[in-house]
Protein backbone atom coordinates (compact mmCIF):
# COMPACT_ATOMS: atom_id res chain seq x y z
CA UNK A 1 0.00 0.00 0.00
CA UNK A 2 -0.77 2.53 -0.77
CA UNK A 3 -2.68 1.37 -4.07
CA UNK A 4 -3.84 4.59 -6.32
CA UNK A 5 -6.71 4.43 -8.90
CA UNK A 6 -6.40 7.61 -10.82
CA UNK A 7 -9.31 8.27 -13.73
CA UNK A 8 -8.16 10.72 -16.12
CA UNK A 9 -9.59 12.41 -19.31
CA UNK A 10 -8.30 10.78 -22.05
CA UNK A 11 -5.51 11.86 -24.08
CA UNK A 12 -2.29 12.84 -21.96
CA UNK A 13 0.69 11.97 -23.71
CA UNK A 14 3.22 8.76 -22.19
CA UNK A 15 5.38 11.31 -20.92
CA UNK A 16 2.59 12.86 -18.79
CA UNK A 17 1.70 10.05 -17.28
CA UNK A 18 5.06 8.93 -16.53
CA UNK A 19 5.22 12.48 -14.96
CA UNK A 20 2.59 11.95 -13.10
CA UNK A 21 3.46 8.44 -11.49
CA UNK A 22 6.61 9.72 -10.33
CA UNK A 23 5.10 13.08 -8.80
CA UNK A 24 2.33 11.49 -7.07
CA UNK A 25 4.59 8.28 -6.10
CA UNK A 26 7.00 10.92 -4.34
CA UNK A 27 3.89 13.26 -2.49
CA UNK A 28 2.82 9.62 -1.26
CA UNK A 29 6.05 8.74 0.33
CA UNK A 30 6.62 12.39 1.88
CA UNK A 31 3.01 12.14 3.16
CA UNK A 32 2.77 8.77 4.46
CA UNK A 33 6.77 7.76 4.66
CA UNK A 34 6.57 5.10 3.01
CA UNK A 35 9.03 3.26 0.50
CA UNK A 36 8.03 4.23 -3.27
CA UNK A 37 8.16 0.67 -4.10
CA UNK A 38 5.23 0.05 -1.96
CA UNK A 39 3.35 2.53 -3.81
CA UNK A 40 0.83 1.23 -6.71
CA UNK A 41 -0.71 3.62 -9.23
CA UNK A 42 -3.18 2.58 -11.82
CA UNK A 43 -4.51 5.18 -14.07
CA UNK A 44 -7.47 4.77 -15.98
CA UNK A 45 -8.56 6.78 -19.37
CA UNK A 46 -11.94 8.23 -19.72
CA UNK A 47 -13.42 9.13 -23.02
CA UNK A 48 -15.23 12.52 -23.05
CA UNK A 49 -18.13 10.51 -23.76
CA UNK A 50 -18.06 8.47 -20.55
CA UNK A 51 -17.59 11.60 -18.20
CA UNK A 52 -20.50 13.67 -17.35
CA UNK A 53 -20.56 16.34 -15.05
CA UNK A 54 -24.04 18.49 -14.03
CA UNK A 55 -25.98 15.99 -16.42
CA UNK A 56 -23.87 15.98 -19.49
CA UNK A 57 -21.07 14.23 -20.45
CA UNK A 58 -17.96 16.51 -21.51
CA UNK A 59 -18.01 15.61 -25.15
CA UNK A 60 -21.59 17.14 -25.12
CA UNK A 61 -20.70 20.28 -23.06
CA UNK A 62 -17.61 20.80 -25.60
CA UNK A 63 -19.49 20.09 -28.52
CA UNK A 64 -22.08 22.68 -27.13
CA UNK A 65 -19.88 25.24 -26.45
CA UNK A 66 -18.01 24.72 -30.15
CA UNK B 1 -19.71 14.15 -4.56
CA UNK B 2 -21.73 12.27 -4.97
CA UNK B 3 -19.37 10.64 -7.51
CA UNK B 4 -20.54 7.69 -9.38
CA UNK B 5 -18.81 4.65 -11.22
CA UNK B 6 -21.13 2.82 -13.45
CA UNK B 7 -19.57 -0.15 -15.33
CA UNK B 8 -21.81 -1.08 -18.23
CA UNK B 9 -21.34 -4.28 -21.07
CA UNK B 10 -20.16 -2.25 -23.89
CA UNK B 11 -22.14 -1.50 -27.10
CA UNK B 12 -24.56 1.49 -25.66
CA UNK B 13 -24.71 4.62 -27.75
CA UNK B 14 -23.16 8.35 -26.91
CA UNK B 15 -27.40 8.68 -27.22
CA UNK B 16 -27.94 5.89 -24.49
CA UNK B 17 -24.60 7.19 -22.67
CA UNK B 18 -25.90 10.70 -22.51
CA UNK B 19 -29.55 9.68 -21.55
CA UNK B 20 -28.07 7.56 -18.71
CA UNK B 21 -26.12 10.71 -17.19
CA UNK B 22 -28.78 12.87 -17.46
CA UNK B 23 -31.17 10.42 -15.95
CA UNK B 24 -29.09 9.22 -12.78
CA UNK B 25 -27.62 13.08 -12.45
CA UNK B 26 -31.23 13.83 -11.91
CA UNK B 27 -31.97 10.79 -9.80
CA UNK B 28 -29.16 11.58 -7.43
CA UNK B 29 -30.00 15.53 -7.21
CA UNK B 30 -33.57 14.39 -6.20
CA UNK B 31 -33.04 11.72 -3.97
CA UNK B 32 -29.86 13.51 -2.12
CA UNK B 33 -30.96 16.93 -2.62
CA UNK B 34 -27.38 18.13 -4.39
CA UNK B 35 -26.99 20.22 -6.83
CA UNK B 36 -26.82 18.77 -10.41
CA UNK B 37 -22.80 20.51 -10.83
CA UNK B 38 -21.94 18.23 -7.89
CA UNK B 39 -22.46 14.74 -9.51
CA UNK B 40 -19.42 13.02 -11.13
CA UNK B 41 -20.29 10.40 -13.43
CA UNK B 42 -17.92 7.92 -14.90
CA UNK B 43 -18.63 5.61 -17.67
CA UNK B 44 -16.65 2.07 -17.85
CA UNK B 45 -17.42 0.20 -21.00
CA UNK B 46 -16.71 -3.71 -20.24
CA UNK B 47 -16.06 -5.85 -22.73
CA UNK B 48 -18.15 -9.69 -22.72
CA UNK B 49 -15.46 -11.66 -22.16
CA UNK B 50 -14.32 -9.26 -18.97
CA UNK B 51 -17.06 -9.65 -17.54
CA UNK B 52 -18.17 -12.89 -15.74
CA UNK B 53 -21.39 -14.70 -14.04
CA UNK B 54 -21.38 -17.88 -12.25
CA UNK B 55 -18.17 -18.76 -13.26
CA UNK B 56 -18.77 -18.08 -16.59
CA UNK B 57 -17.98 -14.64 -19.09
CA UNK B 58 -21.02 -13.03 -20.88
CA UNK B 59 -19.26 -14.04 -24.11
CA UNK B 60 -18.63 -17.52 -23.30
CA UNK B 61 -22.65 -18.06 -22.36
CA UNK B 62 -23.83 -16.29 -25.48
CA UNK B 63 -21.44 -18.29 -27.77
CA UNK B 64 -22.53 -21.10 -25.78
CA UNK B 65 -26.62 -19.81 -26.19
CA UNK B 66 -26.01 -19.26 -29.68
CA UNK C 1 -25.14 -4.69 -15.69
CA UNK C 2 -24.56 -2.24 -14.68
CA UNK C 3 -23.13 -2.11 -11.75
CA UNK C 4 -22.60 1.31 -10.17
CA UNK C 5 -20.66 2.44 -7.01
CA UNK C 6 -21.59 5.13 -5.71
CA UNK C 7 -19.48 7.12 -3.19
CA UNK C 8 -20.86 9.62 -0.67
CA UNK C 9 -20.01 11.99 2.04
CA UNK C 10 -21.14 10.37 5.04
CA UNK C 11 -24.16 11.31 7.60
CA UNK C 12 -27.30 10.55 4.99
CA UNK C 13 -30.14 8.24 6.65
CA UNK C 14 -31.25 4.82 5.17
CA UNK C 15 -34.51 6.29 4.02
CA UNK C 16 -32.07 8.44 2.05
CA UNK C 17 -30.07 5.53 0.53
CA UNK C 18 -33.42 3.60 0.08
CA UNK C 19 -34.49 6.37 -2.41
CA UNK C 20 -31.59 6.71 -4.00
CA UNK C 21 -31.36 3.01 -4.87
CA UNK C 22 -34.95 3.31 -6.36
CA UNK C 23 -34.41 6.43 -8.09
CA UNK C 24 -30.85 5.43 -10.01
CA UNK C 25 -32.29 2.06 -10.59
CA UNK C 26 -35.22 3.13 -12.30
CA UNK C 27 -33.22 5.95 -13.95
CA UNK C 28 -30.95 3.02 -15.27
CA UNK C 29 -33.74 1.50 -16.62
CA UNK C 30 -35.09 4.25 -18.54
CA UNK C 31 -31.59 5.51 -20.23
CA UNK C 32 -30.77 1.28 -20.58
CA UNK C 33 -33.85 -0.52 -21.12
CA UNK C 34 -32.39 -2.53 -18.91
CA UNK C 35 -34.48 -5.06 -16.37
CA UNK C 36 -34.17 -3.43 -12.66
CA UNK C 37 -32.90 -6.86 -11.44
CA UNK C 38 -30.17 -6.48 -13.55
CA UNK C 39 -29.19 -3.31 -12.15
CA UNK C 40 -26.29 -3.57 -8.44
CA UNK C 41 -25.50 -0.43 -6.55
CA UNK C 42 -22.68 -0.26 -3.99
CA UNK C 43 -22.92 2.91 -1.40
CA UNK C 44 -19.37 3.64 -0.01
CA UNK C 45 -19.35 6.52 2.47
CA UNK C 46 -17.27 8.47 2.73
CA UNK C 47 -15.64 10.72 5.36
CA UNK C 48 -15.50 14.28 5.54
CA UNK C 49 -11.51 14.34 6.31
CA UNK C 50 -11.12 11.38 3.44
CA UNK C 51 -12.33 13.54 0.38
CA UNK C 52 -10.33 16.24 -0.71
CA UNK C 53 -10.78 18.91 -3.69
CA UNK C 54 -8.31 21.43 -4.10
CA UNK C 55 -6.05 20.17 -1.86
CA UNK C 56 -7.88 20.44 1.26
CA UNK C 57 -10.18 18.22 2.83
CA UNK C 58 -13.80 18.94 2.89
CA UNK C 59 -13.49 18.63 7.20
CA UNK C 60 -10.46 20.89 7.16
CA UNK C 61 -12.51 23.29 4.90
CA UNK C 62 -15.48 23.45 6.90
CA UNK C 63 -13.67 23.76 10.28
CA UNK C 64 -11.57 26.63 8.35
CA UNK C 65 -15.48 28.33 7.55
CA UNK C 66 -16.82 27.89 10.71
CA UNK D 1 -22.13 -10.17 -3.60
CA UNK D 2 -19.48 -11.01 -3.83
CA UNK D 3 -18.56 -8.43 -6.66
CA UNK D 4 -14.87 -8.40 -7.69
CA UNK D 5 -12.50 -5.93 -9.18
CA UNK D 6 -9.89 -7.55 -11.18
CA UNK D 7 -6.72 -5.07 -12.94
CA UNK D 8 -4.65 -7.20 -14.59
CA UNK D 9 -1.42 -6.03 -17.53
CA UNK D 10 -3.02 -6.04 -20.62
CA UNK D 11 -2.28 -8.93 -22.87
CA UNK D 12 -4.40 -12.43 -21.63
CA UNK D 13 -5.95 -14.37 -23.87
CA UNK D 14 -9.73 -15.07 -24.02
CA UNK D 15 -8.54 -18.30 -22.16
CA UNK D 16 -6.96 -17.11 -20.00
CA UNK D 17 -9.51 -14.49 -18.96
CA UNK D 18 -12.13 -17.54 -18.96
CA UNK D 19 -9.79 -19.55 -16.80
CA UNK D 20 -9.42 -16.81 -14.07
CA UNK D 21 -13.43 -16.39 -13.90
CA UNK D 22 -13.80 -20.02 -13.18
CA UNK D 23 -11.15 -20.45 -10.47
CA UNK D 24 -12.03 -16.96 -9.03
CA UNK D 25 -15.71 -17.91 -8.92
CA UNK D 26 -14.52 -21.27 -7.61
CA UNK D 27 -12.23 -20.01 -4.67
CA UNK D 28 -14.96 -17.67 -3.76
CA UNK D 29 -17.60 -20.57 -3.43
CA UNK D 30 -15.33 -22.54 -1.49
CA UNK D 31 -14.34 -19.67 0.72
CA UNK D 32 -17.49 -18.16 1.43
CA UNK D 33 -20.18 -20.54 1.08
CA UNK D 34 -22.22 -18.46 -1.43
CA UNK D 35 -23.70 -19.90 -4.79
CA UNK D 36 -22.15 -19.57 -8.16
CA UNK D 37 -24.25 -17.53 -9.65
CA UNK D 38 -24.17 -15.13 -6.86
CA UNK D 39 -20.10 -13.87 -7.72
CA UNK D 40 -20.21 -11.22 -10.50
CA UNK D 41 -16.40 -10.45 -11.67
CA UNK D 42 -15.10 -7.24 -13.67
CA UNK D 43 -11.67 -7.76 -15.72
CA UNK D 44 -9.96 -4.71 -16.49
CA UNK D 45 -7.32 -4.69 -18.47
CA UNK D 46 -4.31 -2.15 -17.61
CA UNK D 47 -1.79 -0.85 -20.15
CA UNK D 48 1.80 -1.25 -19.17
CA UNK D 49 2.55 2.55 -19.53
CA UNK D 50 -0.84 3.24 -17.11
CA UNK D 51 0.84 1.03 -14.22
CA UNK D 52 3.28 2.82 -12.22
CA UNK D 53 5.35 0.64 -9.41
CA UNK D 54 8.38 2.61 -7.41
CA UNK D 55 7.58 5.85 -9.36
CA UNK D 56 7.80 4.62 -12.76
CA UNK D 57 5.27 2.97 -15.25
CA UNK D 58 5.85 -1.25 -16.31
CA UNK D 59 6.52 0.42 -19.52
CA UNK D 60 9.06 2.20 -18.89
CA UNK D 61 10.95 -0.24 -16.98
CA UNK D 62 10.60 -2.51 -19.23
CA UNK D 63 12.60 -0.66 -21.80
CA UNK D 64 15.09 0.56 -19.54
CA UNK D 65 15.75 -2.98 -18.96
CA UNK D 66 15.54 -4.23 -22.33
CA UNK E 1 -0.51 -7.11 -10.87
CA UNK E 2 -3.45 -8.80 -10.30
CA UNK E 3 -4.76 -6.06 -8.06
CA UNK E 4 -8.26 -7.12 -6.60
CA UNK E 5 -11.38 -5.12 -4.93
CA UNK E 6 -13.82 -7.75 -3.79
CA UNK E 7 -16.93 -6.48 -2.41
CA UNK E 8 -18.57 -8.24 0.26
CA UNK E 9 -21.83 -8.06 2.34
CA UNK E 10 -20.16 -7.21 5.66
CA UNK E 11 -20.39 -10.06 8.30
CA UNK E 12 -17.77 -12.41 7.07
CA UNK E 13 -15.21 -13.52 10.41
CA UNK E 14 -11.65 -13.12 9.84
CA UNK E 15 -11.20 -16.81 9.33
CA UNK E 16 -13.59 -16.89 6.27
CA UNK E 17 -11.31 -13.82 5.19
CA UNK E 18 -8.26 -15.22 5.86
CA UNK E 19 -9.56 -18.02 3.52
CA UNK E 20 -10.67 -16.30 0.88
CA UNK E 21 -7.59 -14.29 0.36
CA UNK E 22 -5.71 -17.79 -0.01
CA UNK E 23 -8.07 -19.67 -2.24
CA UNK E 24 -8.23 -16.59 -4.57
CA UNK E 25 -4.72 -15.75 -4.49
CA UNK E 26 -4.38 -19.58 -5.80
CA UNK E 27 -6.89 -19.23 -8.01
CA UNK E 28 -5.16 -16.07 -9.44
CA UNK E 29 -1.54 -17.83 -9.86
CA UNK E 30 -3.20 -21.15 -11.31
CA UNK E 31 -4.83 -19.46 -14.31
CA UNK E 32 -2.56 -16.16 -14.91
CA UNK E 33 0.86 -18.34 -14.33
CA UNK E 34 2.19 -15.56 -11.65
CA UNK E 35 3.77 -15.31 -8.26
CA UNK E 36 1.43 -15.04 -4.83
CA UNK E 37 3.64 -12.17 -3.96
CA UNK E 38 1.96 -10.24 -7.25
CA UNK E 39 -1.28 -10.79 -6.32
CA UNK E 40 -2.51 -7.93 -3.84
CA UNK E 41 -6.65 -8.03 -2.70
CA UNK E 42 -8.57 -5.66 -1.09
CA UNK E 43 -11.83 -6.48 0.49
CA UNK E 44 -14.47 -4.16 1.30
CA UNK E 45 -17.19 -5.22 3.56
CA UNK E 46 -20.53 -3.40 2.40
CA UNK E 47 -23.42 -3.07 4.97
CA UNK E 48 -26.59 -4.69 3.83
CA UNK E 49 -28.27 -0.73 3.78
CA UNK E 50 -25.40 -0.05 1.42
CA UNK E 51 -26.18 -2.80 -1.13
CA UNK E 52 -28.82 -2.66 -3.74
CA UNK E 53 -30.18 -5.19 -5.92
CA UNK E 54 -33.95 -4.13 -8.54
CA UNK E 55 -34.36 -0.82 -6.88
CA UNK E 56 -34.07 -2.07 -3.29
CA UNK E 57 -31.36 -2.31 -0.49
CA UNK E 58 -30.63 -5.95 1.08
CA UNK E 59 -31.49 -4.14 4.33
CA UNK E 60 -35.06 -3.71 3.11
CA UNK E 61 -35.52 -6.79 1.56
CA UNK E 62 -34.83 -8.93 4.38
CA UNK E 63 -37.13 -7.12 6.71
CA UNK E 64 -39.83 -6.63 4.02
CA UNK E 65 -39.51 -10.63 3.50
CA UNK E 66 -39.14 -11.15 8.06
CA UNK F 1 -10.60 15.47 -13.28
CA UNK F 2 -8.39 13.77 -12.39
CA UNK F 3 -10.25 11.65 -9.74
CA UNK F 4 -8.01 9.65 -7.64
CA UNK F 5 -9.51 6.74 -5.14
CA UNK F 6 -6.61 5.63 -2.42
CA UNK F 7 -6.68 3.05 -0.58
CA UNK F 8 -4.23 3.16 2.67
CA UNK F 9 -3.50 0.93 5.35
CA UNK F 10 -6.30 2.22 8.37
CA UNK F 11 -4.56 4.05 11.07
CA UNK F 12 -2.95 7.15 9.67
CA UNK F 13 -3.73 10.63 11.25
CA UNK F 14 -5.74 13.36 10.09
CA UNK F 15 -2.77 15.36 9.61
CA UNK F 16 -0.62 12.54 7.79
CA UNK F 17 -4.45 12.75 5.21
CA UNK F 18 -4.31 16.41 5.40
CA UNK F 19 -0.74 16.14 3.75
CA UNK F 20 -1.50 13.40 1.66
CA UNK F 21 -4.55 15.55 0.01
CA UNK F 22 -2.53 18.20 -0.36
CA UNK F 23 1.04 16.75 -1.72
CA UNK F 24 -0.75 14.42 -4.27
CA UNK F 25 -3.18 17.22 -5.73
CA UNK F 26 -0.32 19.64 -6.40
CA UNK F 27 1.78 16.87 -7.60
CA UNK F 28 -1.68 16.27 -10.17
CA UNK F 29 -1.27 20.63 -10.81
CA UNK F 30 2.54 19.99 -11.86
CA UNK F 31 2.35 16.99 -13.78
CA UNK F 32 -1.18 17.44 -15.51
CA UNK F 33 -1.32 21.21 -15.78
CA UNK F 34 -4.92 21.15 -14.34
CA UNK F 35 -6.27 23.72 -11.85
CA UNK F 36 -5.96 22.13 -7.96
CA UNK F 37 -10.07 22.84 -7.96
CA UNK F 38 -10.98 19.77 -10.26
CA UNK F 39 -8.81 17.53 -8.62
CA UNK F 40 -10.69 14.99 -5.90
CA UNK F 41 -9.79 12.85 -3.86
CA UNK F 42 -10.96 9.92 -1.83
CA UNK F 43 -9.07 7.95 0.64
CA UNK F 44 -9.87 4.44 1.32
CA UNK F 45 -8.97 2.97 5.20
CA UNK F 46 -8.10 -0.39 4.58
CA UNK F 47 -8.29 -2.64 7.65
CA UNK F 48 -5.36 -4.93 8.14
CA UNK F 49 -7.32 -8.14 7.56
CA UNK F 50 -8.94 -6.71 4.86
CA UNK F 51 -5.61 -6.58 2.73
CA UNK F 52 -3.90 -9.68 1.30
CA UNK F 53 -0.39 -9.91 -0.01
CA UNK F 54 1.09 -13.56 -1.39
CA UNK F 55 -2.34 -15.26 -0.23
CA UNK F 56 -2.23 -14.00 3.22
CA UNK F 57 -3.75 -10.75 4.95
CA UNK F 58 -1.45 -8.02 6.69
CA UNK F 59 -3.05 -9.14 9.58
CA UNK F 60 -2.07 -12.60 10.00
CA UNK F 61 1.16 -12.14 8.52
CA UNK F 62 1.76 -9.68 11.44
CA UNK F 63 0.87 -12.12 14.10
CA UNK F 64 2.47 -14.55 12.87
CA UNK F 65 5.83 -12.28 12.64
CA UNK F 66 5.17 -10.84 16.16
Amino acid sequence: MPILNIALIEGRSNEQKEALIKEVTDACVRALDVKPETVRILLQDIATQDFGVAGESVRAKRERQA
